[in-house]
């Protein structure tokens, strides 16, 4: 059952994040959804994580007509796999991000200005560093568990590795130890397409420049899907209003990657896309680390992964990588590979292929009672 | 052993040649190359075909100091795959390119200038009508073979079966019946980082629009690798120039690319790389025909295939598409799966993994005599 309205909260610590790049920052704003009620023994809080490109609306409708569903609003709710009855359910832009939280394009309360690209160099870990203000601030000792896909998924390992008294457990899916040469290189192009636009003039825009943004997510968008689901949507088909011929005829592929880039440039912004990639590129859970034995060793929850067959960005084998240090470590580990066509972008479109085993999972883990 | 001294020739037909397009392009220019010595009964003209950014220059040096080898060099001399003491070689470069062939940075000559924009689509179809021009003048009959890799490859399929009896035998590499919409939307993404830039100013520049084109040649050089080759060689090594918190910081794979973007823009023409994306993305060996089993009807000569296990811009089940489709029709077919980890490129880099193969089909053709 859908969630129904939801309101969006912010809150604004007054502390310096001392980052992984060792510069400052503070203070730090973020915006976050909470779906459900904490009880009493504060046990039941889930902290879902978000992608890229995605924010605290993870769920549920804003007051007023036409608002979208949250970004994974089929997952939460009363009945769903976040079972609203039961979890306390919590989402937080990650710094770095456009939607709220602290990022290039906040204004630097000490000059007063846009911070653009003044704006610190962020990880993955830093985003987790004040997310655990927030969990502080609501009170919660030790989340349920943390579940997050792709940049998601690395934010649930970081949980496990870095802060592993304060979560049960962790899922993620779709995600990777550290991308790959391959991985890193589209982000590589995504960028180079925003630092050839005159517009962008290094991050100092007015206005969101439009034709880098707008190619940069097609790539990202290529990347997310598959060949088998872009010939299932698309195969040749050209479209009508052009002639084969046409010097600028596309097919229906290259239309629909033109129409979406040029939405996203109406909602994300350019400097922060530019920073979350950075982010992914630089992630890795061994960060600091000589091995992922090390990185591992704190581990303490169960852990649930689950990868894609036809993830070509994130591929099976990386987290299977991961899965098999942590079983020989010993560690409480569980891995599912879910055949599925889509890509990527699998872990937001079948959410049925795995809801099953999450479910059972956060039962198994939530009987377990808090330690 | 190498090839030794060669010289690009150029011949020019006076003749219009009736595009697929309906339009008609005249005079023809066609730069090729030749190594070895045609037989007295002209049986023994094996023709080569180039891939998208490729050139007659197949093999051999020119005169002059620090000349680069051919594109293909290791295949072509005497004792190599393709022997020059028993073949006639032959390299032309297609319509469209930029290496002496009529492409759209020729001068049209009922303007006198560029065509730039004004330069018709062509087709592969095309490319293989006008190389029939050649031959003819060459005085060969039948070309012993026709062989190539990825665009080389489709226009060993329009021989085989748009000209059967010009042919006794093909071999295509790395090639598709018709690209995928996931490799046609990596070509909208490099077209699009050409449309991008302001110096290309709608094809009519007076100078190569660097930033559009180098980017549109990174993106290409990834599909020309795979996940596995792009891991071996850079890793996620970090250059050792800048630091990891640096905005502008770069992976080694990310510096590579742009280093070699930029040298592409040295030495291959814009539109021309526009034109010839578009040829491969309209490339449909079933081009006007209802099914690949009416394509195939004209096939007379004995066909060869390659596909490589990481080539994941024209996989191996899309070859092997073609292969199960004239099996079933009882043409004479061979197919080899090459294991390698090279990705697309494997069919230039990995010769050796062909040769015997190749040489051994050669024989068998050779040895049946002229038709």
């Amino acid at each position: 059952m859908a969630y129904g309205i939801v309101q969006e909260q912010s809150i604004t610590f007054d502390t310096d994040l001392r980052l992984e790049s060792g510069r400052i920052l503070g203070p730090i704003t973020l915006a976050f959804e909470t779906y459900g009620e904490l009880n009493a023994d504060r046990s039941n809080a889930v902290l879902v994580e978000h992608a890229w490109t995605g924010s605290a609306h993870l769920a549920g409708r804003y007051a007023g007509d036409n608002q979208k569903p949250g970004w994974w609003d089929a997952i939460v709710g009363p009945g769903c796999l976040l079972d609203t009855d039961r979890y306390f359910v919590i989402c937080a832009n990650v710094i770095g991000s456009c939607y709220g939280s602290t990022g290039p394009a906040s204004e630097n309360p000490r000059t007063g200005k846009r911070y653009n690209l003044t704006f610190p160099v962020v990880t993955v870990r830093d985003m987790v560093r004040a997310q655990v203000l927030l969990i502080d601030h609501l009170g919660i000792d030790r989340l349920l568990t943390v579940l997050g896909g792709s940049m998601g998924g690395m934010q649930a390992l970081e949980w496990a590795t870095q802060f592993p008294d304060r979560i049960r457990s962790a899922v993620a899916l779709a995600t990777t130890p550290a991308p790959s040469a391959q991985a890193i290189s589209l982000n590589a192009v995504a960028r180079w397409a925003i630092y050839n636009d005159p517009d962008w003039k290094k991050g100092e825009y007015r206005k969101n420049p439009k034709n880098g943004l707008a190619l940069a997510r097609g790539i990202g968008h290529i990347c997310f899907l598959s060949d088998e689901s872009m010939t299932a949507k698309f195969g040749r088909r050209f479209s009508a209003k052009d002639g084969q011929f046409d010097f600028f005829g596309q097919f229906e592929v290259e239309r629909y990657l033109t129409y979406n880039g040029a939405n996203f440039v109406d909602r994300f912004d350019t400097n922060s896309f530019l920073y979350l990639a950075k982010a992914l590129d630089l992630y890795d859970v061994a960060w600091g680390c000589e091995s992922l034995e090390e990185a591992f060793a704190p581990v303490s929850s169960p852990l649930q992964f689950f990868a894609f067959t036809s993830d070509w960005l994130y591929p099976p084998y990386q987290t299977e990588e991961m899965v098999e240090v942590l079983r020989k470590m010993g560690k409480e580990v569980e891995y599912h590979l879910i055949p599925s066509s889509y890509g990527h972008d699998a872990f937001l479109l079948e959410h049925e292929t795995f809801t099953p085993m999450v479910r059972a999972f956060l039962d198994r883990v939530g009987s377990k009672g808090c330690p």
